[in-house]
C-alpha cells in the first residue's frame, strides 16, 4: 500500500459530540486527547513521515470564552502528551496574539523528543492570513522559482506539502488549513465526530488514498 | 432553499471520459462546452450571483501539446459562448506566459455582455503561486486588516469568496483552485465525468449545500 508522506488531521465535531452526549459544548475537547495520541502511534507504525494536527485557528477564538479556554487547554495537553513520545515536534501559530498559550512557546522551534523521528506539527492560533502575510515582507528576497520561494516565506515554511487530509465530523471544507501546502492534497471525510475516533477511520482513509491517481496537475 | 452566492466549478474527467468512449484523450474537452453553458443558465435562473469555471492551470500546460491545444481551444470557445449570454465576464490568469491564448486578452478586464448580470469568472492559465505572488509586491500598501488587504492584492482580487465548489470526475482535491477564496468553501464531488453533466448534479449539490452549517470558523 502506498502510504502518504504527510497526513493532515482536522479533528472536528467535538462540540457536536458533547451535545449528542447531553454535555455542555466545551466538554468534548478533552475527549480528543486519547484519539490524538492513538493516531500518532498508528501513523508512526505505518511509516508516515509527517503529521499535522489542526489545533485551533484565530477565527475559532471568536467563540464563547468557555469554549476557547477548553480547546486551548486541550491543545496544551495534547502537545505535552506528544512531547513524551519519540517525535520531532513543532507548534505553528501566531505567537504575537494573547490567544497563543504561553505554555506552548517553548515548542515553536522544532525540537526532537525521545528518539525523535516522525515530524509532528501542531497548528495553534493559526490563521491562513497570518501564514501568507510574511510573503509581503520578503519581496526583495523572492527571486527565481515563484513556487519554491513562496513556500519558503510562509510562516509555516517548516511544514511540507500535505498528501492526505482527513477531516472528522462530516464537514467537507478545509476551513483555512494550510492553504498552500494543501493545494494538491487528497481530502477524505469521516462522518463520525473526532472523540469517536476508531482505527478503522485511518485504515479506510489510507485504502481510499491508495486508489487515488496523484498527478499534481500534470 | 439557501442558494450559494458564488459557485466554483471544477469540470474534471474530460480525458477519462474520452478513454471510456474509446477516443483519444484530447477529444473530451469540446464535449464540456454544452454542459458549461447549460450550467450557466441554470445558475442564472436559480439566482446565483457569481460563477467561476476552472479552465486550465499553468501546471496543466506541462501535458502533451495535443492535449494542451485541445483544452486551450475549448476554453476560448467556452468564453466566446458565454459572451453571447447576459453576463459580467472576466478571464483571470497569467497573461505574461505564451500559454495564455491571445484570443482571450480582451476578456481580462471585467466587461458586461448582453444585459450583464451574473458575474462569471473563467480561470485560464491560472496558477496559485501566480495568484499569491502579487502580495509580495505590495508590502508597503498592506496595512490595517490583514485579511482584507491580502484579498485585495491577489491577482484574482476581483473574484469573491467561493461558497460552494463542485468538482466532477470523482477526485477529492482542490488542485490549486483559488486557495484564498476557497478557505471556507463547501466542497461537493460528483463521480460522473464533466462531459456527462446532468442537471441533477447541480440540484444534488445544492440540496447538500442547503444542509450545511456555515460557521466561517466561529
Amino acid at each position: 500500500m502506498r502510504i502518504p508522506n504527510h497526513i493532515g488531521i482536522i479533528p472536528d465535531g467535538n462540540r457536536r459530540w458533547s451535545v449528542k452526549m447531553g454535555l455542555t459544548k466545551e466538554k468534548g475537547y478533552n475527549m480528543g486527547l486519547y484519539p490524538g495520541v492513538k493516531l500518532f502511534k498508528m501513523c508512526k507504525e505505518l511509516g508516515v513521515k509527517e503529521l499535522t494536527y489542526y489545533g485551533f485557528t484565530m477565527d475559532n477564538t471568536k467563540r464563547p470564552s468557555i469554549q476557547t479556554k477548553a480547546f486551548t487547554n486541550a491543545c496544551i495537553k495534547a502537545v505535552e502528551m506528544l512531547a513524551k513520545e519519540d517525535a520531532s515536534l513543532l507548534v505553528v501559530g501566531n505567537t504575537d496574539s494573547p490567544m497563543f498559550p504561553r505554555e506552548l512557546l517553548p515548542y515553536t522551534k522544532r525540537k526532537e523528543f525521545g528518539k525523535g523521528g516522525m515530524k509532528v506539527n501542531f497548528l495553534v492560533n493559526y490563521g491562513w492570513e497570518w501564514d501568507l502575510y510574511n510573503i509581503a515582507s520578503n519581496k526583495s528576497s523572492i527571486k527565481g522559482s515563484i513556487k519554491n520561494s513562496i513556500c519558503y516565506y510562509l510562516n509555516s515554511y517548516d511544514v511540507s506539502r500535505v498528501d492526505l487530509i482527513i477531516r472528522w465530523g462530516g464537514m467537507r471544507r478545509l476551513s483555512g488549513f494550510l492553504p498552500v501546502q494543501s493545494i494538491y492534497s487528497d481530502f477524505y471525510v469521516v462522518d463520525d465526530y473526532w472523540p469517536d475516533f476508531k482505527p478503522e477511520h485511518l485504515h479506510d482513509a489510507l485504502s481510499w488514498y491508495d486508489k487515488q491517481d496523484i498527478t499534481l496537475g500534470g
